[in-house]
């Protein structure tokens, strides 16, 4: 639902031009909410409003605006405005916009941009998406090491105005200034505001943690999350600073991954986009991919299935359970999968724990799997009407059994995943589904041909 | 893999009692890295570590110790000790940390807190976890609106040594100390270094995005991320300031949320602790429910293919393909659910959108149940020996109905379950595969006896 609250006084403002309430409007509110409250507003009519703004306030409340409208706005509206907007936007929020767009209207504004932002921006769409180096901004607070406090924040009040946060402040080399030696926190330096004559050497932490420009952007966001940072330098291979990664956009790193291992745990390919805006057909693809390498595995069942005819037709029972007796194994089996996965990928587990683990799997499933075989019981036992007792006893020790090794197949197969060096949640869950589906129509009739006679009574 | 460079160095260090070294090895290390080392000793190892280390240092590192290791030291270790510790760690974590502890140690020590500290101790103690105010800490900067720049840098000298950030500067009314009236960013104050007689009041921002105390945490979480928030203040119903909720408890919140989706997705009930820290009977409990649940859905399908005898017996490769069919209709089930829960979780889509999300499932569900009747249809025809044309289009046409029943399913469930007010995530997985199993066999045998003749040929 979006907010329509000013919706109708925002296009009576539009259609008067009453340009000093349109500028009221961006102004008043956190620039959030005035791009919330637009929502319901068309692209051009949104373009229109932020008009009245002043520039910063406007590239702040644009900023905050969906992407999809936001991309609308730089193809429709007028070349040498949006140049403007780019100029001053995050340096890492505009390139992930730019690269939405298509090449010839991106050759068309860069020129329009000014040479050392033109430049900046060149410089970071050359990173990978997936990479640090294309989520990184090239904004933040550098100062020389033998800058005393007093000095310190006379140069932060001339670069704050044009930074994006200032929480840490980096701290370089005298000579080489993109050599990072160390970090003030700005608590720190507020701290040593009466012994302004102290240099920043004295008070800077000297063991950082920062992450390579070319690392994957899962990693890096692991390391702020353990680290508990604000923002994190980034460096190339030469030990040079080149940027830092803010916590907003680590946040956003851990929902993407979050949502692609969900996603690949229920067979599905990670989209790049999101759902609606993913293209029909790929979408299919994406997921018609799995289904059809599962699809194999089932048609596998109907060949097994076909194996055992002479047993379905002496005990025609056997078939009215063969749905329950896959579905419980595949059931438990996706449940262990699922919690393997998601303790590995917050840190819960680690390989070592793999016996652990596997133990606690064994336990579980016996208890579940022995609890269901009881309800199995009593339920095979009043529906068979010959043999009751031992057609019941094959349908009960047949649910343990494949209980039992849904929970461990389930527990395992992401441990190996990891073990082999390939991503856990690689569709796991259809995976274990798929196999226990074979494995428990196995199970089913080995333990029917053991227990029951070989023909009908 | 934990790591084991200073292993042997730390235990000689231990034997020998040397001080100067053990004190340097906490002070040269970032805190969490000093942490990281120490994963090998033992709690009262580690304990005896720390002990070297000034209190502010010792109580950093100990700060990023497993969560497991820190309750035992505290359980074991001198009370006194344990008390310092306490009275200097920030708000947030000593309560969570508390909140781990057996309550006969918890009155032991807290008696021996300084009472300022454990009055905040006990009443940050009274939310109840899931809260916001549970996650909130009382150390945050605040000034007075009347102060000028000059006079809010001498304040925060003072302030911010006992501060754990100061990236927000908080603004209270002159009058009434804890009425929140703006805010203004260190970078805001730097800037204006130069302007020394400007009054706070006249820098803040006045629109703030504030959280209730009582608001869950993962609405709380969710406004941090869409405002790109650093920290947010919460307040109670009086438009009180209580507290402040830092970007590291949103990252943690954030991760708590999405491990707990996907463990309602895989249906088992989001666990409290970690994997392996859950006791083997409640984990049991929470997953055996919904197991059982599950089962006696799968149980009707035995009743269902009961009722279908003759039609078994006229037709015996019917049987075959059970699993097939139950399988393929709940894989595709599952993604489409999968999807759709992690676009609403992450705002992709909204309930306006169920119209679109159907339409398109259609789409998805024709197109990919196509594909795999066509592969069916093949595969039953080269199988079945008798009436082969008609059997091979009895699969493909339920193979069809079976994916598109699954892919509709799938995607409405999760949608009609956040309309009704419920989690979209609760156990939509099984739920979706269970009513599949149902379906598929209804599907497949009335596709059966509406094609086939009633008697086999």
């Amino acid at each position: 639902m979006f907010n329509t609250l000013y919706l109708p006084e925002l296009r009576e403002l539009l259609a008067q031009n009453n340009s000093a309430e349109m500028k009221e409007f961006s102004v008043a509110l956190h620039p959030a909410r005035a791009a919330e409250f637009m929502e319901g507003l068309t692209p051009a009519e949104t373009w229109m409003v932020l008009q009245h703004a002043d520039l910063a306030r406007r590239v702040e409340v644009f900023s905050y605006i969906e992407q999809d409208k936001q991309i609308e706005i730089v193809r429709t509206q007028d070349r040498r405005e949006i140049a403007k907007v780019f100029a001053e936007m995050p340096a890492d929020d505009r390139v992930d916009l730019l690269n939405e767009i298509d090449d010839k209207i991106v050759s068309e504004i860069l020129p329009l941009v000014p040479a050392e932002e033109r430049r900046d921006i060149l410089r970071l769409r050359a990173y990978p998406e997936g990479t640090t180096g294309a989520l990184m901004t090239t904004e933040f607070a550098k100062l020389r090491e033998s800058l005393t406090v007093a000095e310190a924040f006379a140069e932060l009040g001339c670069q704050a105005e044009q930074l994006e946060t200032i929480y840490y402040l980096y701290i370089t080399d005298d000579h080489q200034d993109d050599r990072l030696r160390g970090l003030v926190s700005a608590r720190q330096l507020v701290s040593a505001i009466g012994k302004p004559n102290t240099r920043l050497s004295e008070l800077m932490e000297r063991d950082l943690v920062v992450v390579n420009v070319w690392a994957d952007q899962e990693e890096m966001a692991e390391t702020v999350a353990k680290f508990d940072l604000l923002a994190i330098p980034v460096i190339d291979d030469d030990q040079r600073m080149l940027g830092i990664i803010t916590h907003d956009d680590v946040i956003d790193v851990m929902r993407e991954e979050a949502t692609e291992d969900a996603h690949r745990i229920a067979g599905v390919n990670p989209l790049k986009e999101s759902y609606l805006d993913t293209h029909l057909l790929r979408l299919t693809w994406k997921r018609g991919l799995w289904v059809t390498v599962l699809f194999f595995a089932a048609l596998l069942t109907a060949f097994l299935l076909d194996h055992y005819e002479q047993y379905r037709q002496w005990w025609p029972w056997l078939v009215l359970f063969i749905p329950l007796v896959i579905s419980s194994g595949g059931n438990s089996g996706n449940q262990s999968a699922t919690l393997v996965i998601t303790a590995l990928s917050i840190g819960d587990i680690h390989l070592r724990d793999w016996l652990r683990v596997v133990w606690r799997e064994l336990a579980i499933g016996l208890l579940m799997g022995s609890f269901l075989s009881f309800i199995g019981f009593i339920a095979a036992f009043l529906l068979i009407k010959d043999n009751a007792v031992v057609s019941a006893a094959v349908l009960a020790l047949t649910l343990l059994l494949v209980v039992v090794c849904g929970t461990i197949l389930g527990a395992s197969l992401p441990l190996l995943f990891k073990r082999i060096g390939l991503d856990p949640a690689l569709m796991s869950n259809p995976f274990v589904a798929g196999i226990i589906d074979i494995l428990g129509i196995v199970i089913y009739m080995s333990v029917a041909c053991t227990l029951l006679p070989p023909q009908g009574s």
